[in-house]
């Protein structure tokens, strides 16, 4: 049961989104224009960043959800998606998109753990600025996503085959003007 | 020096969001909505939570650019603010605050670790359950801020007084619609 009061039948963070709307819009916005706008980073590249470290972060509905995000734009299965949680250092990802995950993993870890070493790898590998900075701010907005969900306790459907279903009407949707009560 | 190129002269976040002014907006609305919007929790006390948090996370410029806001609401000392920062239990502030104040501490550390007892004793004291959303969310929130900040080894003054001195028209002019290039 959740720590407060939240509209009944929402799973993960849509509970507090019902809740509280006003707070619910600028959250939205933030994931929308993080993970779906116009970007040289792909679609799936940046669920997979979103999906990494709400696994580091150990929150299951955040990382089943965008996970399943993640695999409709990849085209993979959730075995990819789970190899690429537990080691992507050996997954079949390209050398850059590496370098960014591990920049992704030091800011989970607390801000200053990002080291000059993997900005510059990460630059000779081709990342641009832009590409960097929305990197640091997706790890650091699952950050908050995470805790959101996790520190007021929300329920969320046990059966990770559920994400993968809804994958891709969640891809398709976007995190603004979406029903909130349809599952 | 930041890791990849801000524009000059603006310290702390005040440079990725002139950088990146499409995911600036849904942050600031974010930021007035939990820290200023109409709220039974004072904007003091809001601005206290973020400080406090940012403290624990160790960010400079998040902890002293909130905390003279807070200094600034709350007409109190950069030494009582410290003081909050340091030892929150033994300070003068409301058994339901200091409750609040556990539960971003909480939230901080990782979301699974509030505890039901903290949100009881919080609602015995007479927190609702939009405040303990609140503390949740503005916790979480500066999670976000304090590692967007620090992982773009973004700068920021020293001086502490600059931040004091700055507060009442930071306090003022709110998160949206402020002039980024104004210090």
């Amino acid at each position: 049961m959740a720590h407060i009061k939240l509209p009944e039948g929402l799973p993960g963070i849509r509970g507090p989104m019902a809740f509280r709307p006003e707070t619910a819009k600028p959250l939205n916005e933030l994931a929308e224009v993080l993970l779906r706008s116009e970007n040289s980073l792909s679609r799936g590249e940046r669920e997979l960043i979103a999906t990494f470290v709400s696994s580091l972060n150990n929150c299951f509905f955040c990382q089943n959800a965008h996970g399943g995000i993640a695999q409709h734009y990849l085209q993979c299965d959730l075995q990819y998606i789970d190899s690429i949680k537990n080691d992507y250092r050996s997954s079949d990802l390209s050398d850059k998109l590496k370098t960014l995950l591990s920049i992704a993993a030091s800011v989970q870890n607390g801000g200053k753990q990002v080291t000059t070493e993997q900005i510059e790898k990460a630059k000779s590998l081709g990342a641009t600025d832009i590409e960097i900075h929305d990197t640091v701010l997706i790890a650091a907005a699952f950050c908050m996503f995470n805790r959101y969900v996790d520190g007021l306790g929300t329920w969320a459907p046990q059966d990770r085959n559920i994400y993968v279903e809804r994958g891709p009407r969640r891809a398709a949707e976007g995190y603004i003007n979406f029903d909130l009560y349809k599952q």
